[in-house]
């Protein structure tokens, strides 16, 4: 049969991932796909630059977006990252053609996933991205194909690996965050700019993507509330711990009543829980559907192999004829939906404070938590030290967002509050 | 767009579950599957039973295998169970008839799957059958499209939710497994013939299955080691956790070079590891990828939802017109691999005596491992009752099944030792 010619922008880690795996079990992979799967033009930075795939038999391009003019290219596949720019124009003009397209990039997906979902439905291509969410986990077949008979009305998962696995270091080895994640740098687990990993703006990107596969809604990464995990320390880790949680980064999205509520923030999730047992660089994603109940996966998040394995999955559907709606349904059937603001959650919450050591301190907190009819739970005071400062951690009962908040503030204001209080969400799954 | 018409033999609990659900969300549904999908045959034990589902609308046939023949048919639905008389007879006629059929039957499946492979690929059918193994969790798919660069090295996991309850159970509240059986009977989580769930088989039929899914290979059901868990005492259970293991009964397929390795009996396994938490009714299936490396789904795996989740998103696949290889690959194209004997298993054992307790007896028990290259790592005789029977619980390092065997073989035969011993196999996933 006809081989699946295929052409890949980008030939970093991922792509030379997908290179080595088309070329190690390339037989196996044309049994599965009924056909082979072939690459035959490559596009990236430095020609020069040594890489596992042999690419003597296929075409060199300086530019990537001229792939998708090739006209022997069947599908192309973009690996260059980036939300605008040549990754954008790439898989714009290769829809355009007709041409199929595998994409790892979540930013493009989640800001311009509605609009390119209706490109390829006008042009019978397929807009595959499995790769751009959770790695080497099948979550977007999971969703999208796994529980297609299922109305979602709830999923949450650590969707980026850094900050879990820095969230696991700071637990294991009891060091500052600032200390592990200089340590993450130097091997390489961390960018140099760490931003998008750990202010969870990336798992901002994969939360607006399987919301909108799990709610037939269109992707709105504008309502998600993001907080990232800068302001986690050492001590709330130990706290989590002695209180029964462990602290993951977690997006979670719900359907409610009143809107589509979808955020990122630390969490403090019960150690009981499969969330809190998927440590280091894994992910995981727990769905909940109206009939299959609870579906968890956990898997390798990021990194060459995990992500290679996702994209060719994805050119092995194409090669199979398999074809899906973008997200689940078609584009013109996603509903927009209503945003429900953070401010409406209901749930506990932990706070941290440091406070002057002396008497009547914890009688005002807990005074400012009573006067905005926040229940609380439990007070931990293990050090003492009189006139000087220390930590005060506080449990509450489920209460909502708005209150708490409101709470926080009074407290905040209060002389014996000497920095600004940390909060972090309680989640009972 | 022209519906999607289907028949469907069995009314049980998943069949109800199925009508249920295409009734709950048949808009959903047509709008994911770009169709409606709509029942217009059915065929049951009692037609005056009460059900979920409206009938009134659809034809009732006596005998399921007329389902077959029916010309507005496109898919028949077999969820009667068994794997011969009217199961088989139908599924056979429908496929002969070129009509695609989806199926929760394992039994069949492990039994009759490549034989039904054949058929349904040279009528351009499908036969889909993702609700026969672990219920809601997608996880045929999730090897089979999900994974399906990889070439999967191994796979173990928890088939069976009776039986992960029933141990589940036993750890809780330290009773018996006579006592815990009899309850799961009474509340309906156990059949009234437990033997197909406690004694292994269930688990190996779905083995079976996956194994030939992930490595490509002919089901091979006759190759299955076997063992089930009614000689899992209370005590095993205190013992496993004192050592920090947890006991569920697994189904592991590995693929070594020197052949196929199949077993299904009851395992210690880390209680860190995510297979140890799956409790209760859950189903969990670890797979290791060579590119994705071990990914993890969890869910309920048995029920009329989960099961009648799974059942529907074979319809939806067939509705959006995706067919794969029923087991990844075409029929002619899987392997008849050699099955590896369970007596070369290389791994580290738990053994249970029961001894007079005098003095002398540990020595002889450590002098018989000994003689067979077996390698101790602890011994625990936490009672002392002299001249009375005393449990001797003992750990060894990694060993040969058949050394261990041999081992056993002379420990039992020591006068001091009054029962059979029970082994119980360590893994470290």
């Amino acid at each position: 049969m006809t081989a699946l010619r295929i052409g890949i922008a980008g030939l970093g880690t991922v792509g030379s991932g997908v290179l080595r795996l088309l070329k190690e079990q390339g037989d196996l992979l044309a049994v599965r796909a009924g056909r082979p799967i072939e690459v035959v033009a490559v596009s990236a930075r430095d020609r020069a630059k040594q890489r596992d795939g042999d690419l003597s038999a296929c075409r060199w391009l300086d530019d990537p977006v001229g792939l998708a003019a090739e006209p022997d290219v069947d599908v192309v596949v973009e690996l260059i990252g980036g939300d605008e720019g040549p990754a954008r124009a790439l898989v714009e003009a290769a829809l355009a053609n007709g041409k199929s397209v595998v994409t790892a990039n979540k930013a493009l997906l989640a800001r311009h996933g509605i609009a390119l979902a209706r490109q390829a439905e006008a042009k019978n291509a397929t807009l595959a991205y499995e790769a751009s969410v959770c790695g080497g986990i099948p979550i977007i077949k999971g969703l999208r194909e796994g529980l297609a008979a299922n109305a979602v009305s709830e999923l949450h998962g650590i969707l980026n690996g850094t900050c879990n696995y820095i969230l696991s270091q700071m637990r294991d080895t009891g060091r500052a965050f600032e200390d592990v994640l200089a340590e993450a740098q130097a091997l390489g687990y961390a960018e140099a700019d760490p931003s998008f990993d750990i202010d969870g703006i990336d798992t901002a990107h994969k939360l607006a993507i399987l919301a909108a596969v799990a709610f037939g809604t269109e992707v709105d990464l504008g309502s998600v509330h993001i907080e990232g995990i800068r302001h986690i320390g050492a001590l709330d880790i130990t706290y989590a711990d002695e209180l029964g949680y462990a602290i993951k980064l977690l997006g979670i999205a719900r359907r409610t009543p009143d809107g589509i509520e979808q955020r990122v923030h630390p969490c403090m999730v019960p150690k009981t829980t499969a969330i809190a047992a998927a440590n280091g660089v894994q992910n995981a994603v727990v769905a909940q559907g109206n009939f299959a109940d609870k579906v968890n996966f956990v898997g390798r998040g990021a990194g060459g192999g995990p992500t290679a394995s996702a994209v060719v999955a994805d050119l092995i559907d194409i090669a199979r004829g398999c074809r899906v709606p973008v997200f689940g349904v078609p584009a013109d059937r996603l509903v927009k939906a209503t945003p429900r603001p953070i401010e409406r959650r209901f749930g506990a919450y932990y706070l941290r404070l440091m406070v002057i050591d002396k008497p009547g301190v914890i009688a005002d907190v807990a005074a400012a938590l009573r006067d905005h009819q926040v229940s609380l739970e439990s007070v931990l005071q293990r050090l003492r030290a009189p006139g000087d400062n220390v930590p005060v951690v506080l449990t509450t009962h489920e209460t909502h967002e708005a209150s708490m908040n409101a709470a926080v503030a009074q407290i905040a204001a209060l002389e014996a509050v000497v920095e600004a209080p940390r909060v972090i969400r309680i989640e009972q799954f």
